[in-house]
């Protein structure tokens, strides 16, 4: 590996990058100790009103695999754009590690002509790039036996969506030299665990980020300050936080994370490996389960239907059971892996109905309901108790009371 | 005007909306004491880094007319998106109305055919539209002399772009039915000040929104939780925080705020009245006053633009003060009426020189410099530094030793 003093040598003979760092601007520089008081608190940082101190993130309620999600509460929010400070986390009991920033390095190493490190100041002298980018945990839309699986939040609040800003790791790769028998990446984080997943290294030199900023302001810590890889439509579980090493490499290392993770065991024994991209998904965010409807009368039906097959061109809804569908209206523009949102006009009649929703992708995969995913895998039904991965169509059933519920297995 | 009791039947007869709640989901119900303990804090609602804790609203530095800003860090930043916790904010020492939005009310009423009150769920159940909008007081890009000047946050810092998510004000005024003299509404907020603004009806009956959420979550209190009218494009000053009446009217109201802010006295004793839209206008963030580059090399130049002529169509960059300009790139999709990034690569050959940006919107208008600015207005370039309404071309200058500051009055 290079050391930073070769990387400078490197670079000179490279001509591609000084390497020294930005200076940073001294926002509070100047400012008189009465003006300092004033800066403290909700005035330097606004935050949310305390009216609305039950749109928080809650724990993901006993999955048969983990409960240490903190979820994002779809059923209260508006837009794609989810706000940092709710956007959902995996595994928050191994804690946080506390970064700075000037401080961090990323290494790019392994099957490379050149391995060099960057400091942050450095990654931002590069040509950057801001896309608006969904992450789901592969455990999220695990139906949840019981009263806790009532909620959206509880049962799909393992995705959100952010404006992420960073630099392309293929333009890493290729200022390192990526050799031509490399196949992988090894992508590991600074947390004590050294969480570490592999990634073919055609998806890495396509559309994977190397970000820095998440809507707009620094990738927030929970996230993986200071850097965060961002894999496009893929499952969450690559987007290796805290980043400080890619390793280019001739096969997938198999990682302690990672088989745990990948390995998803089918009722006829065999395993299913390396399942990347998410399915086509939607789900119907109000009206939802837990939710009271006060009466008949005109309501917007809204929810957000996402892919890792890349654009959402369709969803459509129904508010009798899956027996006909119309089309939703599509928040504009759409935005590739990213949340859709949509809306559909309708007028209850008091009656008891069940609203779902179906997404169809780019590629023209349609989201299955949970019977023909079943079919599709050859299991029962309630082997999504157990499963990650799953994507089927969420119902949910409008009592004549105007009580909301999930009417999965009802 | 209609009592609430009114409004049922009205809504009976018209068949429009029944006028009752839908009801809230409770997101912490059922968590047992510890887990209530651990929803706390950070993991309830996720925070920035303390290692960045330079990236701040600071106060606007003495301007001729007011101190009373809190600007955004665009320095600090990337993409389109400002999070709410560092959106700009003027006047925050008049303060912040504690509202309960259970509580909060929205009346339409004056020259109407049925005046209507509207609760916040009542306003969630019609249809709704989420844009990303840029907001900017009519303050902001007044030059600054001295020390203070320096910093794109001082000077620019009077401009947010948010996601934002609510109903159409057309919706509401078509339901209420607006009588054929209107010309006019008055927008008031419920603030101390009862904040109030004139406005064409041309311009409600088109794109402003009745806003509940910004960037997903409920509109921030010093934003004007739970109610703030956005009108795209236009000086933020109209678009009123705290929104709770809306007044349907055949002629402006000159009321007490806008009759301070929309005078534009110039020299020859005439005053410019009712100026609405933002100009288009482009700053570059980084590299600007106050930072240093660290050598020669490659930089990133990265800057935003935005007008209120609807899409920005081009931002050329020049790296030699103005003598020549070669088009940046954009970050896509361009959003009418947002914050548009913009990106230039740039090889520093560490000789002084003066970066500058320059924006064209889809009406062909284009940023003037200083210069043209002040002959289109028959006025002397310091005119500005007490004027609003400046859109004037930004010059930074590098020095040798990589320093960089304001040139715009050098």
């Amino acid at each position: 590996m290079a050391s930073h003093s070769d990387r400078r040598r490197f670079l000179k003979r490279g001509g591609a990058l000084a390497s020294f760092v930005i200076g940073t601007v001294r926002s509070l520089r100047g400012q008189t100790p009465a003006r300092e008081a004033i800066l403290k608190d909700s005035l330097a940082y606004g935050q949310p009103s305390p009216f609305d101190n039950t749109i928080r993130r809650t724990l993901g309620q006993a999955t048969a695999i983990s409960d240490t999600a903190l979820t994002t509460p779809l059923q209260d929010l508006d837009g794609i754009i989810t706000p940092s400070g709710l956007h959902f986390l995996m595994d928050h009991v191994k804690g946080v590690p506390d970064i700075d920033s000037k401080q961090h390095r990323l290494l790019v190493h392994g099957m490379v002509d050149h391995p060099l490190i960057y400091t942050m100041d450095e990654l931002k002298r590069l040509p950057s790039v801001s896309r608006i980018y969904f992450l789901e945990c592969n455990a999220n839309n695990r139906p949840i036996r019981g009263p806790n699986g009532e909620s959206v939040q509880n049962v799909h609040g393992r995705t959100s969506c952010s404006e992420w800003t960073g630099v392309l790791l293929s333009a890493l790769l290729n200022e390192c030299g990526v050799q031509k028998e490399a196949s992988w990446i090894v992508a590991e984080g600074s947390d004590a665990n050294k969480y570490t997943m592999s990634i073919p290294l055609a998806k890495a030199m396509d559309d994977i980020l190397v970000a820095y900023a998440q809507n707009g302001e620094p990738v927030r810590p929970q996230q993986g300050y200071p850097l965060r890889l961002v894999v496009p439509g893929w499952e969450a579980i690559r987007s290796v936080k805290w980043l400080s090493r890619i390793k280019v490499v001739d096969q997938p290392y198999m990682a302690w994370h990672e088989s745990g993770n990948n390995a998803d065991t089918i009722p006829n024994g065999k395993g299913l490996w390396y399942r990347f991209e998410v399915g086509p998904n939607s789900v119907i965010t109000r009206p939802s389960g837990g939710q009271r409807l006060p009466g008949r009368g005109f309501y917007e039906i809204t929810g957000l239907a996402w892919t890792g097959g890349g654009a959402v061109t369709k969803v459509e809804v129904s508010v009798d059971g899956g027996r006909s569908y119309k089309e939703a209206a599509l928040q504009q523009p759409v935005h590739r892996f990213a949340h859709t949102r949509f809306r559909f006009p309708w007028a209850w009649n008091g009656e008891e109905t069940v609203l779902q929703s179906r997404c169809t992708d780019e590629r023209g995969e349609v989201q299955p309901t949970v019977a023909e995913a079943a079919k599709n895998l050859g299991v029962p039904p309630d082997y999504f108790y157990q499963a990650d991965h799953f994507n089927g169509v969420q119902p949910w059933k409008v009592n004549r009371d105007g009580s909301v519920q999930n009417a999965l297995f009802l």
